[in-house]
């Protein structure tokens, strides 16, 4: 009998499940749709309609179809569900909902069902703001150390300015939830019972959304206090459960689920991981010094580094976050698949195919153009949302395939610039490679839906970055990572592996005569040289205006 | 019987022959193209290939195509020719070529027809870069009075330049070239004979493109000494003819010219006027302080003031060289509906009219987005045809809307600066209207063909400059200012007109109670003040990069 594990990737609409053998096949897959999807105009049951910004979700659902889903690709594979033999889950984050003290979501009370902000709120939430800007002020002014680790920023969307949003916007809510936690956290908690003493916390979602650290844990209660008495009262006493890190048992599936979802009773369960850091587990890549860049509708880079430093335009750095034993360096870039289907509309085409080969045939630096590609404002290095972008150097002989090469070319300088700054630890401007002052990269590897459907869009990396890149076959990254991560939660007794480098070696690595390899071009390497120059200070223009 | 007034309008494609009466009706019209176009791939009758930048024109077109169109403006007018009492010419500028004494353009001679630099020059002709940056350097170095007049730059498209670019490219063709001479000239003196002291230059063209002054005459023959001996050389020995300004006579049609016209011999014949300026009495704006902007694939704008000012950016001051007794200044725009059509093929459209409806329901300031359209550099005011175009602040939500509107706003922008540099008399930046220590404008006037045709690009430019903005009903600006300047040559005598601006304000100005005014809206202007500081803001940045 095959040892397979089970992967439970959450996105936005959807939850996929896969089931991986130790041998790296994925035997069986299916997804299913959200009944609620994402809940942007109004409530389920009510046409009064919500704030702009907001975006929540339905809880009942992520355990509906994940159900769904797993007997789908049990079914598909041919299995009966024994041959499982761990779980693993990774969500959206930060997603985030409150629910008493066993569990049950607020919004599934009669009592709080009509009340916004006792639903879960989705990632892509924006009713934070002013709350996140007011926490990053506090934070600055009482020097507080964790803000060195996130880049010197709290980010709109994550976890204590959601709580925040709610105590300050209803009370009544606020004083109902007994439990504040992850989307993930909640779902392996379902998986696992609904005692409070049951709920484990994932170290990737505390650290990177939740302001946590292994040696300091949360922010203190003093910073707390300063912000709002009632969210120091919250942390304190609104916040049970024990850290583990992805891979680790969070607990072991309860009876009833197991029944729901066509398992054996008593698999084990890891902790949940933040779905793009799956992606690096999911691609193979365990060791340091590699950079998993996914790259979809927006983009995420991950490293991992035997070496913590606070880098400022890092988004975050965690001890553990992705790997166990290693600090995870997470970057990001706002818009990238979403540029591209910007400018094909505002273009009035359906598809780049023509463009491509004509871009393709244009020296670096698309005679002349540069673009900033901030059409969602700039994550790392930035951390501003509110700049935009550009194009520049316009001329009459420039046409619709020197902007989109420009367009690419613009996603490769800024993940250029991020690769300096990690490389260099500092945002000081120096040559690429030069002064290995900071956290060494090596390898880079693309994942996520992109890089399969746009070869070109890889190679403008390449040469920008001059770096070969190899582009992983999986167009199912995290939900692999995921997978990964439940076979090591079955321990070496049940299977062939006792580390996650080990399992995510044998599950996801290609290799190394069967990479996919996209090799830079030497002369084009040289060229952008100078063009990265003029890029940066076009980039440097815009972000002091 | 009528008093009838031929004005002969020469674009660079064609010539338009137009019958205007004394009460300014359009009595009769024709175009005619020219056999040879433009010349810019091979000389005719050879296939070895020009160089780029090259553009150049057979002068035996203008006078074929000049007398077609006038034979057929008589025969659709029903008119034999004896109706006519004058002729006006206005003319590409600096289009120029090299003649014997006798007027026999070099290019038409057996011996010199293969060599490029003999031929006519177009106004386009981009073959004197270089010279014509060496002539602005030594110019400079030297402290000569006549470059600010000029905003302190020679163009290449410029008299001298061209010149000079023979003088260094081909010795033998310069040394062959008894006169040199603007080609409104050189058409002007074949009309009414071909013996050397029948040769008259225009005010007009001498002021504009040849550095020439009431005043001071052409620049010092130290100064072009300086440049190159043989330019000193030319100018004193190769340049004969005496200066008039347009609407003065500069001869009358020969017997022959008389002949292949259809026209009556001894017709007085203007001096020649360069074409856009004849748009300024084509409109019957023959008072100071009316700007009359001709918006067309690229835009002209013409201003007469009683006071002579060097302003910095502003291309041409010249004393007379509009309207007698005045002084003309002359700004442009190097790409207005240039920069319409490259975005419409952009944006992958046949037409703006769905855009034009949807920009115009947006907010000023296209929510956001800034242009700069300077798609063919910047002429006024920073004289640099280096300058780059640009789209910045642009996010997800932004579409082709926003860019037309943004495109339109920046043009408009553009104008803006041009009027506050010549009201201010400086590049200083301060409120409009206020401090008019400069040239008073209180009147605007859009001609050319592009207003007729995209009213909602007028809107935008009154909203913009706060001001009403009068189109002009004509279309053929031009064609009637030249024939407004027959009409004057043929005197007092012959037509109830003593003066231009008498004829002018009968011929083409538009009563005042039926002029078609678009009205500035006060809250769109509001708007504007401090979106004009970001555009400036964006230009700023760009000039100095």
């Amino acid at each position: 009998m095959s040892i397979i594990a089970l992967g439970l990737d959450f996105g936005t609409e959807s939850v996929r499940a896969i089931l991986v053998d130790s041998e790296g096949c994925e035997v069986g897959s299916a997804v299913s749709s959200f009944d609620h999807g994402q809940i942007l105009d109004a409530l389920p049951g009510s046409t009064e309609p919500l704030p702009e910004r907001y975006a929540l979700q339905c809880p009942a659902d992520w355990i509906e179809s994940a159900a769904v889903a797993t007997k789908d690709a049990l079914a598909s594979a041919g299995l009966s569900g024994d041959e499982v033999v761990g779980i693993g889950v990774d969500f959206t984050s930060c997603t985030m909902l409150p629910t008493k003290r066993d569990g049950t979501p607020l919004c599934e009370l009669e009592e709080w069902k009509s009340r916004s902000l006792a639903w879960p709120k989705l990632w892509k939430h924006h009713g934070a703001l002013e709350q996140a800007d007011r926490m990053t002020t506090i934070a600055k002014e009482r020097g507080e150390s964790f803000l060195k680790r996130y880049g010197g920023v709290i980010g709109l969307e994550w976890f204590f300015p959601k709580m925040l949003e709610t105590i300050e916007g209803d009370r009544d809510v606020a004083e109902a939830a007994e439990v504040w936690l992850e989307a993930g956290d909640w779902f392996v908690w379902q998986l696992v019972g609904s005692h409070c003493d049951q709920l484990v916390r994932s170290t990737c979602q505390a650290g990177y959304k939740a302001m946590w650290s292994a040696e300091e844990g949360y922010p203190s209660q003093d910073y707390f206090q300063a912000v709002h008495p009632k969210l120091a009262e919250a942390v304190a006493n609104r916040m049970p459960g024990e850290m583990r890190s992805p891979g680790q048992v969070a607990g072991h599936l309860s009876e009833q689920m197991a029944t729901r979802f066509g398992l054996p009773a008593g698999v084990p369960v890891s902790a949940a991981i933040i779905d793009a850091h799956a992606g690096v587990p999911g691609v193979g890549a365990a060791e340091p010094g590699t950079l998993v860049m996914v790259l979809g509708t927006s983009s995420c880079h991950m490293l991992n580094a035997t070496k913590m430093m606070d880098i400022p335009g890092v988004a975050g750095v965690v001890e553990g976050g992705i790997l166990p034993g290693l600090f995870g360096y997470e970057t990001g870039q706002a818009a990238v698949g979403d540029a591209f289907a910007w400018l094909l509309k505002l273009l009035n085409r359906d598809s780049f195919d023509d463009l491509a080969k004509e871009a393709m045939k244009l020296p670096p630096g698309a005679e002349g153009v540069t673009c900033l590609d901030w059409l969602n404002g700039c994550r790392t290095p930035l951390m501003d949302g509110a700049v935009r972008g550009a194009f520049t150097g316009l001329g009459m002989q420039h046409g619709p395939a020197h902007l989109y090469l420009a367009l690419m070319e613009a996603s490769a300088f800024g993940v250029r610039w991020i690769v300096e700054l990690l490389r260099h630890g500092s945002a000081d401007r120096s040559p690429s490679g030069a002064g290995e002052s900071g956290v060494p990269i090596d390898r880079l590897i693309a994942t996520g839906g992109l890089p399969h459907h746009n070869r070109a869009f890889v190679e403008v990396y390449a040469d920008v970055l001059g770096m070969p890149i190899e582009i992983h076959p999986s167009t199912q990254g995290p939900a692999v990572g995921a997978a990964v991560l439940g076979m090591v939660a079955a321990g070496p007794e049940k299977t062939p592996f006792s580390s996650i480098a080990d399992a995510a070696s044998a599950m996801a690595a290609v290799p190394g005569d069967q990479r996919d390899l996209i090799m830079p071009r030497p002369e084009r390497t040289r060229a952008y040289e100078s063009l990265y120059d003029r890029y940066r200070q076009l980039a440097d223009a815009v972000a002091q205006q």
